[in-house]
């Protein structure tokens, strides 16, 4: 393994620790070691935004805690679950007194430890609202909504969240924007190399070399199906009719996209994926809004991307384009 | 090669493309495709500020174009220098009638280039002063500090010097501060693996599995030495002996930090490596004032990280602070 560690069981420890101490103007440590918190949070009266999930995936989740965005973030191992204590702690940090929603990706762990953790923030009068994102296309089909994974559109749904809480939303309608920002998402990621837990020290799945896996979701849970490489504009025009096929969206509703790295695959070729991207959504009648490109959502050094397309309205869009002072440009 | 390309030889046309498509709303492109313009260039009055450089490096360094940051940004191919004509395009794009500033790396390809759009652009009148940077502290000893090449340290040579274009400087005050910040920058790299020209279809140069290169350049340049593979922590220790070793700063000065990967390296990686790093700064009586981390400066896939260390004094702290508005968060 070519990689930057210490001890393998310590990654996100020292993940953590590196992360807090470089962006201390706008973060800081909660007593629970695995919980990052917002500068100025918890803003009195001001609706708290919480998410959470496993490590290895940065800038996801902490890297978006800050002003107008996560007031606190529940740190979880390696692809694995925060615990429900470290949701609850999490919870408390974020209570400025108005309640908290906790806006985060479904997953088995996620969904036990928040409903945990949700139940023990009840007992401390902190009320909790959730919504459980489900914008991975490829992992289940779309009658069956409530069994897709939660990807990259989790980061539209805290932006947009979190904005609402800013501007003063109550606890009902920071739920329901979120929802609506989330319902409005779709994603799908293609897969051209695994990745390696450090500890594990081999790839937990395989993709041969010449191949590709279309629909492959975070953690390497296979997708719809594994063929021969194609060109970036044949994998990029492929992505966008998965996900709008789906989408079913009337000609002139406005998107924002957001094409993601999953680690190892370089800007350049985002960028080289988009060029497609953009021509196809415009060429089913979609005005593309506002683009976002890098690595946003990542899987440790996994080869690959993510397109998340979501659908804006009046009140979405203006959310969408609120200012933010996180560690990413969003 | 598991990568999002078309036709290999068109890597740099379409990596284009999708840029420009994607932040329509920041910048535009010249009638020369290979100049990337803010939006809002030239600003009437203002020092126009360029840089350029071989493509692969990206969001080096076209991503940096915007809004009191860099005006135009020649395009070369893949590791190679744009041509004089694009240097000299991207001045003209740029003037704003107080003149050019041209903050570039110090690579022979591009010293060639920048002279002769310099010849170019004063017969059209425009009056172009220029700044190598040259910061990668491995590539030559500091007594011949000048055959040293230019790498990350260019970004905050680009944000300094661009902050002041924007706060009306004249043309030898930006030129001045610019030169200042990279004389206060030294850079290091280190090298885990490879990276492959899409065209040319294998690396350039090795790094076996097991081993790291210490002091590598954004081409695979060979470093000072290669060694087996350490800990986070003690690739971290040597980073920041070779710069500030080199760097000599009395105790108590305030310095900006960049830590950025190389392309392939995950994000948590350069947070366990900046755990040590800003601890080992600390414990040379400096005071980190800001840090950056994330790919900032990359060479395609290659995995690993440079650390960059900018001293700071009372007139380069507030051009660093000042809000910019390109693709990257600066």
């Amino acid at each position: 393994m070519q990689r930057f560690v210490n001890n393998p069981d310590l990654v996100v420890e020292d993940t953590v620790k590196g992360f807090v101490k470089a962006h201390s103007d706008i973060v800081r440590l909660a007593e629970n070691p695995r919980v990052v918190v917002a500068k100025n949070a918890p803003v009195k009266g001001k609706v708290g935004i919480v998410t959470g999930g496993g490590s290895g995936h940065e800038p996801a989740f902490m890297s978006y805690t800050g002003k107008n965005m996560l007031d606190a973030v529940a740190v979880g191992e390696l692809f694995s679950s925060p615990t429900a204590k470290s949701f609850s702690d999490a919870f408390r940090e974020a209570n400025g007194g108005a309640g908290v929603v906790c806006l985060y990706g479904n997953y088995a762990g996620d969904n036990m430890n928040v409903k945990m953790a949700t139940k023990l923030a009840t007992k401390e009068g902190i009320e909790v609202l959730t919504v459980v994102a489900n914008d991975d296309v490829c992992s289940a089909p779309l009658s069956e909504r409530e069994k897709r994974r939660g990807v990259a559109g989790e980061i539209f749904m805290w932006k947009i969240g979190s904005a609402k809480a800013s501007q003063g939303g109550s606890l009902e309608e920071v739920r329901a924007v979120a929802q609506k920002a989330i319902d409005n998402c779709r994603s799908i990621g293609v897969g051209l190399g695994p990745c390696t837990l450090p500890a594990v020290g081999h790839p937990n799945f395989q993709i041969e070399p010449g191949t590709m896996e279309v629909g492959i979701g975070h953690h390497g849970e296979p997708g719809v199906r594994v063929e021969p490489l194609k060109k970036a504009e044949d994998v990029a025009r492929d992505m966008v009719k998965i996900v709008l096929d789906d989408h079913d969206l009337p000609a002139g509703v406005e998107v924002a996209v957001l094409v993601s790295g999953l680690g190892a695959t370089p800007l350049n070729e985002l960028y080289i994926l988009n060029d497609t991207i953009e021509t196809e959504i415009s060429a089913r009648g979609l005005k593309v809004y506002k683009t976002f490109i890098g690595n946003y959502f990542t899987s440790l050094e996994m080869v690959g991307a993510t397109l998340t397309v979501m659908a804006l309205d009046d009140e979405t869009k203006p959310l969408l384009d609120l200012e933010t002072r996180c560690t990413m440009l969003l």
